[in-house]
């Protein structure tokens, strides 16, 4: 192994332990239904996997009724398929202080993945380019509420399509020591991430350990395409990381009705998950969702409403049944801006993955516009309220110092309690202070300019990223880094699709 | 009986029923220690009851420990009092088809309550009038989401403080039908607003039936005073409602850790429910909880806090363990404009509230700056999740429509679902719809002037203004009530205190 041994301190934890129960929104015989009624989907519809005939071989193998591209699965099939996988397991960091554990009652927290448009104030919304990747990964290492990079924080449009995720993947190595996503847009992306992740961590260490994962969506209703298995067998294969979310609105990819589309979205899940296991048994793999609705006027995606909250709800417990790590949710919105609309969509859609009991929420920082542009403004403003989901996972202890009994013996009644020993004692530790809400005074608000949230978020990622400092790394691990990049971008030509 | 009696016709629920479960943040352990807490505090250090004499001898007669104006309760002994007091009850509205039921599985939804200021963007913060009030009257009565009109929306600040209490009322009864608050800044104040609602209601009526309430803060820590002892022996004398509310900002009302002000709060509330089952047993009461949090540097309130959340979920169990009507949380913010910190704040402060199975939620439209201001943008923007919130409770039915079996027969795989039978069925219904969400596509919205979601809530506000009808009243009734209000003024001066 080659890590940087010398693992440097880590101001924050690494991720959230949750303190607090789970939300259960259905009863036992609501969820043996929604059960029974993926494994009709899968038994009576099926699903497709289109253009890969090894994953259909796989399935083949495993007693799955093979139809040309079409599966079919016995009742039960598909969920025994995905026993092998394991319940929790770990994702190690290039700093061993980082590393994560998915599962349990973890909760792992990372930025926005996928946009090819970035916006600031200033300005304005564009195409993004590699600088903006690396500011958004530089700006998620300085955030102690996020714990994972996520992977592609943004398209680099500036660079070749085949040749940008070796930019990507060199980013997240040497602006940041968080755990990473690799390439997922085909198998030879994702054989170099794994290239790449091996210089850092060394072939034996990954033979064993996970230090990197795909992202991979579903092509709802009920197909997954080559490209996405490809990169699914890749990872598994080298026993590594997969993250398995159907991608629905509903309406369009599932029907208009939440149920359906969660017992859709649960068949989808469990046919990627088996796939993990044919490739590999017990490569560590998590169970995704991304599933809302759509403006049924005009078409448009929607998000943080209370349909999508309720499947997000319902989804997770049938996800805790078959006892694996669950992602979902984010702060997603269809607003262009960081303005009220971006906030309050944004917060309805994390406030159920919390509540929930998810193990992984990507999309937690910077997401707008549906997904089709990351944020600055919006990056800081939603980490704000990640360090909130934080401490509000950690719970209430219920103990002496907490229960007070002396401040009431010191203050008495009607008077206050600022100056009692009590709160001296404990005002620094007591409350999450969130670094962009305005709690001042009407009048003061005034005098320092009537700023509203996206013109002191503006301030405040600048500030970060001039006082960014990159995280050391073996001076001989970058340059062999460096040196495959350099031999493979000139073994390609540029290619732009 | 003098109701107007042609109920004229309601296109929303009188209010929410619950369909989901609630959240149970404690276990029974830990709600055990808070409940011996609140009874240590209320044993050992007391309350006070400041300048009442009659609600002293009260409590005397009741067997409570009385030592100046200290009372102090054997441990059980507070929350036996409390014990006559109705666990569900209807609130009358002069329109029927908008009577609202306290407790059990309902939710009902309120306006702001209590600022001074307004604001809106076109007239920046200004002190409030009587027609702000009305506008806000007028806004409630034509938002579906919203079931009851709360009380003193905004402070007229252009009648005199002794005559606007009569305004106030007569608005609530003419410019809408739905139920509200009466007076609490003076017990004649109080008395006249029965005074105003026997009109209308009779008073043989409201001897058995609730149609008004009064709004009863707690002047934590531990104190109640004589102004709100006496509006809230009025109401209850009268067999007519009380919401109260301890009102405690930790660190400040209340030790700095959240089960110390859980306790306190609990403690507070049940003095206060005591107290109107010993004016009269069986008088309607609401267990309220304002609690929430400082920022420990400057001192200032704030609002959506994870500590608040926490402590929201806590208490929402003790209530229930007294079996009483809950009132807490609200879309509360410490910012003063309608922007991202006003939704992140808000929806988060209204998300446990939520989940904590409350009962009624005044403050849940219009709220800013720590409640010194109602803006009239906030209150659309609040409202439209108000309406989410409606959708949200009504949770899951899992059936074989909404299973939708037929739609994939129909739709098969890899397809869309936009134009399948099911689909076309259900679309109408299937998803709540956000008045003020903005999802169209960048380039449209750019088109349309790149309004942020205030811009289009001043738009949406004023054309409901022009818009508006009142609803029916009877002529000899209104009549009445202005004569009433002309007597009532002549025989007073103008006082501004």
């Amino acid at each position: 192994m080659r890590r940087n041994a010398a693992a440097h301190s880590v101001p924050a934890p690494a991720y959230i332990t949750r303190k607090i129960p789970v939300y259960e929104l259905l009863n036992e015989e609501e969820l043996a239904r929604l059960e029974d009624h993926a494994d009709w989907i899968l038994s009576e519809i099926g699903i497709e996997i289109r253009g890969d005939a090894v994953a259909l071989e796989l399935f083949r193998e495993a007693g799955v009724s093979v139809d040309g591209e079409r599966l079919r699965f016995d009742c039960g099939h598909a969920r025994a398929l995905c026993a092998s996988a394991p319940r929790t397991y770990t994702m190690h960091s290039r700093n061993p202080a980082r590393s994560i554990v998915f599962g349990d009652d973890n909760l792992i927290l990372g930025p926005a993945y996928g946009s090819p448009f970035v916006t600031d104030l200033e300005g304005g919304r564009r195409y993004g380019t590699m600088n903006d990747f690396e500011n958004f990964i530089k700006l998620t290492y300085m955030t102690p509420w996020l714990h994972h990079q996520s992977g592609t924080v943004c398209e680099p449009v500036d660079v070749a399509v085949n040749k940008r995720h070796l930019d990507m993947v060199y980013a997240h190595l040497r602006y940041s020591d968080k755990p990473f996503m690799g390439s997922v847009t085909a198998p030879q992306r994702a054989e170099d991430s794994l290239a790449m992740a091996r210089i850092v961590f060394g072939e034996d260490f990954m033979q064993k350990h996970m230090v990197i994962q795909g992202n991979i969506n579903v092509n709802s209703p009920l197909v997954y395409d080559d490209t996405m298995t490809g990169a699914l067998r890749t990872y598994a294969a080298a026993n590594q990381g997969n993250v398995i979310s159907p991608f629905i609105l509903g309406g369009a990819m599932a029907p208009v009705t939440q149920p359906a589309s969660i017992a859709q979205a649960h068949a989808e899940a469990m046919v990627g998950i088996a796939l993990t296991q044919l490739v590999r048994r017990g490569a560590p793999v998590v169970y995704g969702s991304f599933l809302t609705t759509m403006d049924l006027k005009s078409g448009a995606p929607t998000f943080g409403t209370p349909e999508s909250s309720l499947a997000t709800l319902a989804i997770s417990q049938l996800c805790r049944r078959l006892g694996l790590p669950f992602r979902c949710g984010g702060h997603l919105t269809a607003s262009k801006i960081a303005d009220g609309q971006a906030m309050q969509e944004s917060v309805n859609n994390m406030n159920p993955a919390i509540m929930s009991g998810a193990n992984f929420i990507f999309q937690a920082a910077g997401w707008l516009e549906g997904g089709l542009t990351i944020g600055y403004e919006k990056f800081v403003m939603d980490s704000d309220n990640c360090g909130a989901v934080e401490r509000m996972l950690g719970g209430l202890t219920i103990d002496d110092n907490e229960l007070a009994a002396d401040a009431y013996r010191e203050a008495g009644v009607g008077t206050n309690f600022l100056g009692v020993a009590h709160t001296l004692h404990n005002f620094r530790t007591a409350n999450y202070r969130a670094a962009l809400a305005d709690t001042s005074s009407f009048e003061q608000w005034s005098e320092d300019g009537s700023a509203d949230m996206q013109q002191r978020a503006f301030k405040r990622w600048n500030k970060m990223l001039a006082e960014y400092q990159p995280p050391p790394i073996d001076p001989a691990i970058d340059e062999a880094l460096l040196d495959f990049i350099a031999r493979k971008k000139a073994s390609l030509k540029d290619a732009w699709y």
